[in-house]
């Protein structure tokens, strides 16, 4: 196929401008053919096996000793988990028990693996993410065997603009952000792991940009992370224009320091997503003026039992003396649906993201809520830090009311509030906006569930876009609620990351965002460049609007800072 | 246990009041003892598991030919099919060979059936209803080994109160309404299986009642569907004083005649929901003026492959032509989710009811829309019906603009219209009310949307419950889109079965109401009741509630009628 087109458009996801020669992900070998036999020499075909598991096995682990040369301590741990799993002695036996029955070595490593995979598979959804670690491994194995390619990200010299289908999160744990220029993928959204990780690299990303795949390999194109535009066979000054704008960019960030405010000084606190203590140190490196979601399910999900009060208290205390006198805003555990846990397994929900998740498990397990309650009371006693905490998953003033009753029977003085991350919440937040201390919103499970769509469907991608003007509406309707109510209203989704939507909520009424902590300099520099006035114009706008693109565009006319920051 | 209280309150979700004396369900038998053993003779153990098997298909095999004289063709198959399952050869076998290996013959039909509950849930969701008749099968013959009484519902020579856990179609299919003074059940909400059944056979039924469950079998008691009041022992002038306002109420519903309406003349259509030409002669007996919801599935999920353009269009045409001049709405099919095809499986979502379902399916296959509607276009030729056609789970303007050009393209020219069931379209419905010809509320699917409550987890049903102040936010934003657009707005969930509501959703704007057809004569009484502005201001009241027992009891307040019909 031939791209004729000399540009296309994608979701831009990450901001910035990246320019270098396509470089796409080997794809999986298919699948060796039902039946496919040796050539009768046993003998010969097991130790073809072998060798390719073996293979495989070392160059995992190779991988997992560079990854944590470079600090990765987890990517270098799934990559070593990995290599273990390629030398698991009952996955060779199955493969040769297979062979013996005259299979080829590829169709008997496939159907080995694919027995595993049922194994991990009726184990339930918390393995799902073993069984993507188990296919790669897989494909790895049959494209030894067949002599292609390794599947996963390619080897470069360069600088390169690195195309998939979409990326996991096995595919870029090795990913050298000085190697890549761009990230573009056929699928995915701006919640997709691809999204999420160009923003944590801080490299530019376009995705849901299918057309991509037909561009062959070694073609030069530019990628604007910002607009979703990318370019085939840029010219020499459309890229160094497209630099000048990315430097220009570059000096604004630079240029932004303090505490994040709007040009006429409204004060709007930009803070960070942390996910345990490991993120703390990137958290201050990019000037958070705190943390404005801590998520505490590392402690839970990987746990045989529910951890003690002393445990979690230490872990807790290290992240809060990490703060001095700073904010931190602590999620409760938010189990359930995509984050099952082991000692306490969920019914067989039909719907888990529709389920008795997050809270609801909560409600009919006090006690454990009143443990990590009690550990954060206990880990913040006689620290100076500012220790909020929130539920999950409140979907009207009942729940609001068990979650602050609860907080306050567990001791702990500072605010607590609530997620609005419910559609009802978020319409009926004037009903319990007295109740609460404050509101936090999610806009990724409130776009899931004001458009029906799941965030784990890459074909559903565009109800992801929290730019819809009903994810506006519905933002606006919480914020009005906490501003008339006199509490704050932040908003602690991947929209906060995205500097012209930031402003956009600011506009809205929304107090404080959080977010990946790279994204806080662009958000701070953005809205340094914009007056308060000129926040609550934009998002006029765009509610105005009557789609994602219309609302964007709107809110980008309202915004001439953009422009200034080479935007 | 005692009861001490004399009265308790739970849903009321079948309006009416029945007196009797408590009848429970048997429960299900408890699972016998894993590695429980029979004694030694296999030959009589064998024996006597046959026998079981036997005596439950035999019982089975009465109970549906009972079923088929009582006219009840589907329930009668049901029961058939049950029987059948008793007997598979295959079943048997499994047990002997647990029998042979030592264990004891309740022990082996427990394992041997959940072998083939093993085989039946890894068919994907499709056969959930399935898994549920042979739990029950099993339930019945365990109970036959184990000398306990034989689940499921009781009989009675006098009309008496069935009080059970949950209902589950099993249970229901053989009840004699005029044995069952009332049902009162521990779970389940205002959509479940219990009150939809309890309001197709106009027996007033109490949900989400568990002190039920405490009542010693032979208690009187009193049972008010209307407010869910369920009063213990009640004194005879209480019995009489209820009895004499349901006799005003069905003299109130028998004195309603003609087309629905407010008492000052504003026309009201009300609708039949149908699922299939079954269903025509009730709607009609019950005074429908049409049909505002027929759907098609029943077409669809059973088939090996596509029904054909002419199947279908039999199908339709034996509908249409029962409604003379009526209006008959249409809505393509709305598969996936809980409704999986056959012949077109989807892929392995994690939440099928946020998946590609309905027309998001249909925009994968366009060609199985397209002869769909021309199928409609075809069956309506040259009858008189009003056909109107809908599409489910249309999100955005997206979504609807597809649809209306597919109406157009296959030839259909009355109205096309799209369901309001998902919580963004229903808070947008401006942005596209002037690209449809209608819209139509489902209520059950907005309120799981909007409250991220799965409609099949009995733990959540207080999110069913329609009277929850956001669902008339969003019932009241799409009716308003379309009055201002100057097109209609239907509610075709089951909320519209509530006399009450009905009269609320009248003053949200909403211009027809299809229910359940046994539901329209209750209804047209209620709303001849009561003006219009009566209506719009018993719909303020209610918006103006926190809770939907606030709103509930504010409508109730603003809506004198419903006491004079006896309410």
């Amino acid at each position: 196929m031939t791209v004729t087109a000399t540009s296309f458009t994608g979701v831009g996801v990450s901001p910035g401008v990246g320019a270098g020669p396509v470089r796409a992900m080997a794809a999986a070998p298919p699948e060796p053919p039902p039946g496919e036999r040796h050539d009768g020499d046993a003998t010969a075909a097991l130790a073809a096996a072998s060798s390719a598991l073996e293979t495989v096995g070392a160059d995992l682990d190779a991988r997992s000793e560079r990854a944590a040369q470079k600090g990765r301590a987890e990517a270098s741990e799934v990559l070593a988990a990995q290599a273990m799993m390629a030398r698991d002695p009952s996955l060779s036996e199955l493969a040769a028990a297979k062979i013996g029955e005259g299979l080829s070595p590829a169709r008997a490593v496939f159907e080995a693996f694919g027995t595993f995979r049922d194994l991990l598979a009726s184990a339930g959804a918390y393995l799902a993410g073993r069984v993507a670690d188990l296919d790669d491994i897989r494909d790895r194995v049959i494209a030894v065997l067949s002599g292609r390619p390794m599947p996963g990200v390619p080897d470069a010299d360069v600088p390169f603009v690195l195309v998939a289908r979409d990326l996991a999160p096995a595919d870029t744990a090795l990913i050298d952000p000085a190697k890549v220029a761009a990230f573009v993928t056929a699928e995915g959204g701006p919640t997709s792991h691809t999204a999420i990780l160009a923003r944590t690299m801080g490299v530019p990303a376009v995705v849901a940009a299918p057309a991509a795949l037909d561009l062959p390999d070694g073609t030069p194109v530019l990628v604007d992370g910002t607009t979703g535009e990318v370019t085939v066979e840029p010219s020499e000054e459309a890229v160094r224009t497209a630099r000048q704008a990315g430097d220009a960019l570059a000096a604004a960030v630079s240029g932004a320091r303090g505490p994040g405010a709007t040009a006429d000084g409204k004060l709007v606190p930009l803070l960070a997503n942390i996910g345990g203590p490991a993120d703390v140190e990137s958290a201050l490196a990019h000037g958070a003026e705190g943390v404005g979601l801590f998520r505490t399910e590392f402690l839970f999900l990987d746990a045989a039992t529910a951890p003690t009060l002393e445990a979690q208290q230490a872990v807790y205390r290290e992240v809060l003396s990490a703060f001095g006198d700073k904010r931190v805003v602590v999620r409760t555990l938010d189990a359930g649906a995509d984050k099952p846990l082991a000692f306490l397994p969920a019914g067989d929900e039909p719907n888990p993201a529709l389920g008795e998740r997050a809270l609801r498990m909560m409600r009919h397990h006090p006690d454990m809520l009143d443990t990590q309650l009690r550990a954060l009371a206990a880990a913040s006693s006689g620290l100076p830090v500012d220790l909020w905490v929130m539920a999950p998953m409140v979907a009207d003033g009942d729940d609001a009311g068990f979650f602050m009753d609860a907080a306050r029977a567990a001791g702990l003085t500072g605010k607590a509030g609530v997620m609005i991350e419910i559609p009802a919440a978020a319409l009926r937040a004037r009903d319990f906006a007295q109740a609460v201390d404050f509101f936090s919103i999610g806009t990724n499970d409130l776009a899931q569930y004001a458009f029906a769509a799941d965030r784990q469907i890459g074909a559903l991608s565009r109800f992801q876009d929290p730019w819809q003007p009903a994810m506006l509406d519905l933002i606006a309707s919480a914020a009005t609620a906490a501003n008339t109510a006199g509490t704050s209203c932040g908003v602690c989704g991947e929209a906060a990351a995205d500097p012209a939507l930031a402003c956009v909520l600011v506009g809205l009424g929304v107090t404080s965002l959080s977010m990946s902590a790279p994204a806080l300099p662009l958000v701070r520099a953005v809205l340094a460049a914009h007056t308060y006035s000129q926040c609550v114009r934009a998002a006029e706008a765009a509610r105005r609007a009557t789609s994602a693109s219309g609302a964007r565009e709107m809110a980008r006319a309202a915004l001439p800072g953009l422009r200034a920051v080479g935007m």
